[in-house]
């Protein structure tokens, strides 16, 4: 039962697809106050979980912390960071009273979760023109079911995307990617994918190659194609500002990009220095951009990643303008009014300054609409718009596509990934509970970074990280300039990695049908442990497993130096790893606390009882997955219901790709 | 058995008081190589662990990570960060060949732990003039007190330094601390001291004090006394530049100041603006600058907090006149060649600069020495500096005092903060996992800002870390200015925050008994599990629990909305609860996994098999507390031997100071 609220005179985000009338009267599950902007609030019992909110930071119960829903490129993700890159304003309260939120305002709103008080939950923003929406259900999973359903079916990647990928902000020329190709291929490690960062590009223009280093793409793209390896390219938001590129003068032209108060094109500075901000947001302009993806889709190209798409802005020519004068005065006169610590927080001020946010517009359906107030939609955008491109160009076929900015809405159009994190044990635990919280608002394709992307990566921790990945539907290792190369075969014991990911193949027919149900039903393809043992009273409290999909819990070990973990079991589980070997153990556990061994070399997995999963033999590409005759562990006696199609079309409901396997 | 070997010239650091010869011939328990630099290698095997390093971060085991002793002012203590505030270079490599190393070299030191590669250990340095110390033992416990030995005894604080401290940078008047003197008093939370940041001096000139806040200081000390609180102050290492100033007169008049190359006195930029520093390293300086601190001991403080000694570095003239062309050509031109990336590394690259670090020079013994090559010894020498004067100033008395920076040999003066952390979760596991490492340094009398120093902290937040603070020898909540107000009485249900100070009042005589014992045995008073059950295969792994004194063990909760943890036994234990209502709930558990229930205002800890403990009734400072009729918990009909003197003097080999107590 969904109750729809309307304040004020709220912007049309397009997140919810489903009808929803407005609710007449009835209470709203809390306080509302409308005196300074709006306000929710509710009292909290000591008890009471609060779930969602999607990418953002923290646990699974996401009590305890005050999170600000403010789409921000942010590089370092501290456990007191309030804001990723995406805003995803659902929450589900569940305990004394059971309901879920959906704050649709695509401005910065605050959900302060026991913070302040540790009994209250609040949820304000500046101006009270927003839908709310409350849903009503016995369960938390019940009311996440209802809330998929009100926003559309999740975007499904073709299957190779399920394979791994190998990423590297620093990848520049065709050897480059050629060492990358020949470093997994002579090491028979698998991989589908290698991504292609800014560098490709001409001097950080979209849709250009760099001609120095590509001057025949497509003949590249089919070189490591039949390596079977698909390259995928990046896209950034911003359009360098310079004569005679296509892409620039067509934008100015046909006034698609945002502009100033006064009219002109708005100027922000990004990769390519200064740039234009195609306006996604203007239906015309939004078909334009995303028709420009044809430029590479044309040489080959089936997959892209769209990236800066907060929008991040490094500066502004006003920005710099303003800090000038005192960063100056301090370089002048350092023992003067001006200290260092200003002139740091003037520089650092620069970038991603909400000053600039407010001083650009968009034209939305004839109106003006100043970018602050619509600020977490930029991505979305962009991503729909290369998504509804994508639909016209071929309405037939599945395109990767993932972004790191999104809103409720964008989970139809494309996957995320976790954003820029950093090579720290932390962030594997992180990944993993960002994992359901993103389920719960529609995005199912997503994954991290893994090993992470900033900061020096070390063996172990990738190994760990990688073991997590074999469960993400986005599997990818990437890494920044700068930083310890993490490549597979980079490491000592290369048969390890080569392990590991042969897992994720050996377990992608299962991974894909779970993923390819929970899509198709509007259903989760991780849930926190809680949703599917609701009457288990510990099972609330477990931050660091998973249940996937209806078979298989996991349990990765996220701890440096550590040789196994302890886990839960809510009911009797097999409990089965990996070998190095290539074997598989499997034991039964009874239910309640254990203490596992897992060595650095082998992937576990729990299957429910009387439950079974399919196993293949191992490939080096997705492609060359043989699933006609699986291995099936677990419960004897037990059966599975697999999904498997062509992974490249949309014929989903085809009965034929049901099939019952017996274990 | 210690061998000494010499490689060069080292530096006379005097970390090392005992007499040892040096090595004849003999092996170094790996490859010492000195084509470039300094270079020891050798094998680590799968199995094999490594302790040590006192403040450093990750965990008790250090594998895994690549740690750089160099003395750094660091504010953000992430997961990649390898330098803290102190260098202590002592490790202890335990598996299949156990031995311990301690570097003596008072400049930038790399120790790459099975970093770059998993199964090789290396130290580096640039200059190949140490001391390297090579301990052989049966157990890595018997190699520290072989090493604890050699360094002579631990710093031996009032027993009033083991009462709750409040801090927080930011009180500035006498009536910020009346508040807080009073936020506690009326609550009925134990309290001992309030720490003085530097807001109480005048214009940050070290020793002097605010004229118009503190027009007659004596008086005040007084009044707070009167309360049985103590103050405080923290006292800065750089000498503010002001005519008139006498420290700064006569430091110039005398040649007490680090000096440039050309002879003048070294200028950089702190808290009071522009700086000399004292140059703690020439014994006549250090004699003067310690001597200063009578100008507060005058005025009835007893206890001091050494700051910024690393020595912190805002920027220098030189520094400044480096950046400003580069700077001021980005702000004249943004879309020129140098980009807003440059200007942040090189206005963050003003702080803590090497090039700064390179550039002035200390006096010893006749010779001029260039600071980078003995930088770690910055903070020790100012501490020393204290620590030699108040011998001097009443040798039968002890003050407080402890230090940001430090270097083994500095544990004889003072002990150490953890510095300026942050308020996350994680950090309550860095503060746990960093006691036994600095224990086995030397360093007992130490503890971090319990709540956190930087970002907002969360009332759970603080419980959770104070339920552990109640072990730590320092034991003190302190927070910056500019995040939120986290003393025990501005969070809802205070009663919670007064039961957990009361349980350190209560533990308290058992506390400074152990502490006491192991600063007078050269023990350590926070054991690794490992070190107290050498033969548990499993013991060796776990990393957050510690082994307190010889009766107990801490398991604290350090994760958010969690209600207990699992716990790890390597035997029968008394799983021992200090409920809200002041009762003690006392559980035999067996040996082996267990997860216990620990809520948010509860206080556990465990009693080892046949052992018991005191617990005195509470009191709201220590003088007041009764230790004449004790409860006794734990196994009946055993014993324990209570260390206590008047905490004041120095009288410790009395045997008037043991008694024993039976349960």
């Amino acid at each position: 039962m969904v109750q729809k609220y309307v304040y004020g005179t709220p912007f049309e985000t397009e997140a919810v697809t489903a009808r929803i009338d407005r609710a007449k009267g009835g209470s709203v599950c809390g306080e509302v106050s409308l005196d300074d902007g709006f306000c929710f609030t509710c009292a909290l019992e000591d008890d009471d979980v609060v779930y969602g909110l999607g990418e953002a930071n923290r646990g699974i119960n996401k009590r305890g912390f005050c999170y600000v829903s403010d789409c921000t490129d942010t590089p370092h993700h501290t456990e007191d960071l309030q804001s990723f890159y995406g805003a995803h304003n659902f929450i589900v309260v569940s305990g004394s009273r059971t309901f879920g939120l959906f704050v649709d305002y695509p401005s910065k709103l605050t959900f302060d979760i026991g913070f302040t008080r540790m009994d209250r939950l609040s949820i304000t923003c500046e101006r009270a023109d927003l839908y709310l929406y409350v849903i009503d259900g016995e369960t938390p999973y019940d009311i996440v079911k209802q809330f998929r359903r009100m926003i559309g079916r999740s975007y499904i990647p073709p299957k190779f995307a399920f394979g791994f990928g190998q990423s590297r902000w620093g990848y520049r020329t065709k050897e480059d990617f050629r060492e990358v190709a020949e470093g997994y291929r002579k090491n028979h490690i698998p991989i589908d994918m290698i991504y292609m960062d800014i560098d490709y590009m001409q001097d950080y223009k979209d849709f250009t190659l760099n001609e120095e280093n590509f001057p025949d793409f497509p003949a590249f793209v089919r070189e490591i194609k039949e390596q079977q390896i698909r390259l995928i390219p990046i896209i950034d938001a911003g359009v360098k500002i310079e004569d005679g590129y296509e892409v620039y003068e067509e934008g100015v032209k046909n006034g698609y990009f945002c502009k100033r108060e006064d009219g002109s094109d708005f100027v922000a500075a990004v990769w390519p220095g200064y740039t234009h901000f195609p306006d996604v947001l203007n239906p015309e302009a939004r078909q334009w951009f995303g028709d420009k993806y044809k430029l590479l889709t044309d040489q080959g190209i089936e997959g892209f990643w769209n990236d800066m798409n907060e929008p991040a802005i490094f500066y502004t020519p006003e920005g710099v303008r303003e800090a000038a004068e005192k960063v100056q005065a301090f370089f002048r006169n350092p023992a003067g009014e001006v200290s260092n610590m200003d002139v740091d927080v003037l520089v650092e001020g620069l970038a991603n300054n909400e000053k600039d946010y407010a001083s650009f517009y968009h034209q939305v359906n004839g109106q003006r609409v100043r970018h602050d107030k619509v600020h977490n939609l930029f991505g979305y955008n962009m991503t729909r718009a290369a998504g509804e491109a994508f639909e016209r160009l071929d309405p037939e076929k599945r395109f990767l596509m993932f972004s790191r900015s999104s809103y409720v809405g964008m989970h139809r159009y494309g996957g995320i990934w976790m954003g820029d994190n950093m090579s720290w044990w932390s962030h594997i635990l992180l990944n993993l509970r960002m994992l359901p919280s993103l389920n719960m608002c529609g995005f199912l394709y997503t994954g991290a970074d893994l090993g992470g992307f900033n900061a020096d990566a070390s063996r172990d921790l990738v190994l760990r990280w990688m073991a997590l990945g074999v469960f993400t539907p986005l599997m990818r290792n990437h890494s920044s300039m700068g930083t310890r190369e993490q490549e597979c075969f980079r490491f000592e014991r290369v048969e390890d990695f080569r392990h590991i990911v042969e897992v994720r193949y050996r377990l992608l027919p299962y991974l894909y049908s779970e993923y390819m149900k929970a899509a198709l039903e509007d259903d989760m393809y991780a849930k926190p442990l809680a949703f599917v043992y609701p009457q288990d009273a510990h099972a609330v409290q477990v931050e660091d497993q998973l249940i996937l999909g209806d078979e298989i819990m996991i349990a990765p070990v996220y701890t440096q130096n550590a040789k196994g973990r302890y886990v839960y079991l809510p009911e009797e589980m097999m409990f089965v790893k990996f070998m190095p070997d290539g074997s598989i153990c499997q034991e039964m556990l009874p239910a309640g606390h254990h203490y596992v061994d897992i060595a650095l070399n082998e992937v576990p997995l729990f299957i429910r009882k009387g439950k079974c999963i399919p196993v293949a033999e191992t490939a080096e590409y997705v492609e060359a997955l043989d699933t006609t005759d699986m291995k099936m562990i677990g419960y004897p006696g037990s059966s599975y219901t697999l999904y498997e199609d062509d992974g490249i079309h949309k014929d989903y409901d085809n009965p034929a790709n049901r099939r019952i396997l017996k274990s």
